[in-house]
């Protein structure tokens, strides 16, 4: 199969918008086709994440509506959803394509509109994202499902309330640095612990937020990529799912699917943890961040909590995580939350992250996560 | 790229149900891998299309769900959805994933269930596939969609509404010979002609119902094909996509896309229309079908009404359209319906559709289209 490279990147501001997800989505594409030098004339297809779009917008075949705000009416085009893992999976399946040979110029992207609804729809339509029979029924949203994991780990590894809370404190750090971010204010620890609960022991500072906004990546063959200075090679793709309801789950402190795709992603690239520079992963909940860091093996099951609280990830640390400010402090569109992770780090890898920059990343990763842990998906990207 | 088969298929009967889409597909599923004669743990990804699934059931993320539910919730699974071209794009890009050489053995299929909400209810969680700000705010529906379009080509061509009655008349004769159509009974044009009129010209029976309904295909690589005799070959597959907005179309007697898609996979598979056998396509309205069977090239534009009415179309006609009754009579759970579609040509193509077998047919073709014409597929399929 054919190497496929990232040639652009684009992505609006995350927070409030008084516009369609599909005019966001637009923002975003124009952007990164610019930064592509490429006009939209040159796309072959368009691969987009949107999740919420029949709740929020009354909104369907979603696809066809952003190539047509874009301008690009004609061009063949699906909508993907996995959850919040959306337009991660548009991005893996685009690869394919393009690695096939069947087409040289792709754009990947999504997009999210969601405070155009009153909190309490947008917690009830994200629930969705869990099983309807057995799981909303009984009043399960996903602050409850990830309160569950926390207790699930702070009950076999010691991991504290305040280790959680680091995480929250990092990425906001990390945020302040990023001027697309939704917050872009540090926070300290004393903030995090006494902020109103939201589902025991998960505090409002270790969720994130509810964002509108658009991210779009254009995806290349290798010959195109090789006339560009700024190509990042993607070297693996992986998905991996597992059980739609928390209950069939063996160990809640424990993400199988993040396992079993960084296993896959890492067999593809030929890569191991130790080679990773950077990494963009789903922190929708501290929680979230501390057992993707276990599932990735960047750290040993149980040991996630304290590379937080030491710095570890930190920008400066032994392998920064989030470095954008991650869904904590970015926010999360969910449908174009995968397609900015991986604009992130593209960015980083070009050395273009300005003061948030790892300094000489190689190799980074992007995680994203789907519902209860349902689904992920996990690239690596690579510069020559 | 390697050659992609199709070796088994399974369909419910479509109609109502009292189950949820994911238990639909399930049972689809099923007999598609007992069809196969594979077990569940051959599968090594499930593409599933689902639409309105979120409005209908609150059940977003609904791959993971129905991948659980038929119990192999550890396979990697992508929703895709392009309005009622749903699981006809995600066959497309499974032929991609098998043609590629990352997978051999893949899952394809598509649930629906509305029927479990009134008919007013499902109606408007159908148009949420046209343009939300343009079309549904003016309260623009989809029986009024096809309604323009069936209007602009009786302006242009002398299209009448006997014609387009005749096309009803012939699916539900198709139909009555198909034990999973949710109508098994002939009508006559007297009964068409005089039925309701739901958006002029447009009467009750020149649409296709609301269904509940599942439908399932496994694909697989040529090495795993040619161990099995009744393999049916993918000889292309091509998505093409148009204006979301009716009013950006030029032309509402033509399907642009249809067109489009056609001409994508005629090349792909070195064929021309003259040597299609037998064909399922898009008849959510009778007018639909007459507007496919020009924009494929089976007549030339402006004849589709004629060759309904002297009967070309039918079971032992020149060119034998919607043997199994089509979306008119078979029936439309529009998550399933492209899947169930490639169903029914894999069947007549291995000479396995009894009372309703088109004698000798060896390629076959299939047309799914999505939203106000703006998402197309044409996959054509052969023996060898």
């Amino acid at each position: 199969m054919r190497r496929v490279a990232v040639i652009g990147v684009g992505v609006t501001k995350f927070g409030r918008h008084e516009r369609t997800a599909a005019e966001l989505f637009a923002e975003a594409a124009a952007d990164a086709l610019a930064d592509a030098e490429l006009p939209a004339s040159a796309v072959q297809a368009l691969y987009y994440g949107n999740v919420v779009g029949g709740e929020t917008e009354k909104q369907l075949h979603t696809g066809p509506q952003a190539a047509s705000v874009l301008g690009i009416p004609t061009v063949p085009t699906t909508r993907f959803e996995t959850a919040c893992a959306s337009s991660h999976a548009a991005f893996r399946h685009a690869v394919m394509e393009v690695a096939a040979g069947v087409s040289d110029v792709i754009l990947v992207g999504g997009a999210e509109r969601v405070l155009n609804v009153p909190t309490e729809e947008s917690t009830e339509y994200f629930a969705y994202a869990s099983d309807a029979t057995w799981e909303q029924s009984l009043g399960l949203t996903f602050p409850g499902v990830f309160a569950l994991i926390a207790r699930a780990h702070m009950t076999k590894y010691g991991t504290t309330e305040e280790q959680m809370a680091a995480v929250a404190v990092k990425n906001h750090r990390h945020g302040a640095l990023n001027p697309k971010a939704q917050f872009q204010r540090e926070i300290t620890l004393e903030q995090v612990l006494r902020s109103p609960l939201v589902a025991d022991p998960l505090k409002l500072y270790d969720c994130c937020p509810f964002s509108d906004g658009g991210a779009a990546v254009v995806l290349a063959s290798e010959e195109v990529a090789r006339k560009r200075p700024r190509a990042v090679w993607t070297l693996a793709s992986a998905a991996a799912s597992d059980s739609m309801l928390l209950h069939d789950k063996r160990d809640l402190s424990r993400v199988a699917a993040t396992e079993r795709a960084a296993a896959a992603a890492y067999r593809q690239a030929g890569r191991g943890p130790q080679e990773v520079d950077v990494v963009e992963l789903h922190d929708c909940f501290t929680i979230a961040e501390i057992v993707a860091t276990e599932g990735l093996g960047l750290f040993e099951p149980g040991a996630g909590g304290l590379a937080a609280e030491k710095g570890w990830t930190s920008l400066g640390g032994k392998i920064p995580v989030n470095p954008s400010g991650g869904l904590k402090a970015k926010g999360h569109p969910i449908g174009a939350t995968g397609a900015a992770q991986v604009g992130e780090i593209v960015t980083q890898l070009r050395g273009e992250a300005g003061a948030r920059q790892v300094d000489g990343a190689r190799v980074g990763l992007v995680h994203t996560l789907g519902g209860n842990t349902a689904t992920v998906l996990v690239s690596l990207f690579g510069r020559d």
